[in-house]
């Protein structure tokens, strides 16, 4: 099983940091894309390596696209790459987990429309204006797509991102 | 199951955060003791609450001590309540898991004798004239203790650190 988490500087350091580690102790293969290949810094200084531009990643080498949360998301919408990794997962129901600012990289890949999500409070207006039905839960899960609102829920938010990959696997 | 985390401030914040999402994710119930019950600060600034003062803690409580790096056991290493916490886990045979500086508390607690251990690298001399066996690797596992170096080494530390929680339940 292969992850793919997509990010980028300013991200919020537990949203990346926990679902890598925990991924891999699953015996996920992990790989980090972004803007460029070079080295991604959280807002609370943890420095993560890129295994690809965005540019670079073939979607289908993925069974999980994660998407952390922090300041990285308003970033990564504005890249087109970004966007079409996304759209390919939802294209191929294939297993997305967003967290907190994370479902921003979804509406503005206008994949969210009539899907039940949640993410981070101040998030919740946009996710609703793109046509997701929004939800104040720890965890939503819809389909193929998980969402979270925040660090505090990143237990829940494993439990249901490792079960979709499993039942996505078999 | 019951978890406890002994920490203070300017912990490694990866090394405390993930254990605590992770043990929560396995449904573990998880408490954090430090020297008062004040938050406690990460060396990344990630702020922790503080469910009891060490003085307050009965291990019998408790199945699973996790010691968490950074700069907090050297200040740790100074309270008599923790190093108390430490050997009443070592004379009853309990799951301990210590990472990274974690290790610290251990040798000053004088439990580490004979034992199998790995810690952060600047800290193994410390470790061996304790008396422990140390072995520079991601995890090491003797009788109750497992070990590991640091915040890369998390996925095996985790996976080990469950493996015997879930054999002392037994």
């Amino acid at each position: 099983m292969k992850a793919l988490i997509v990010s980028a500087d300013h991200f919020e350091d537990t949203e990346l940091l926990v679902p890598y580690y925990r991924l891999k102790e699953e015996g996920f293969k992990v790989e980090v894309a972004s803007v460029s290949r070079r080295r991604i810094i959280g807002k609370h200084g943890y420095e993560v390596e890129v295994d690809k531009a965005l540019r670079d990643v073939n979607p289908d080498d993925y069974d999980l696209l994660v998407l952390p949360g922090g300041k990285a998301p308003a970033a990564l919408r504005k890249e087109p790459a970004a966007l079409e990794i996304a759209k390919d997962f939802f294209r191929k129901n294939k297993p997305v987990a967003a967290i907190c600012h994370g479902p921003q990289i979804l509406t503005t890949a206008g994949v969210l429309t009539g899907r039940h999500a949640t993410c981070y409070p101040s998030v919740a207006d946009e996710l609703k204006e793109s046509g997701a039905l929004y939800e104040d839960s720890e965890v939503v899960v819809d389909g193929n797509l998980v969402t979270s609102r925040q660090p505090a829920d990143l237990p829940v938010f494993m439990q249901e991102m490792l079960r979709m990959a499993r039942k996505s696997a078999k």
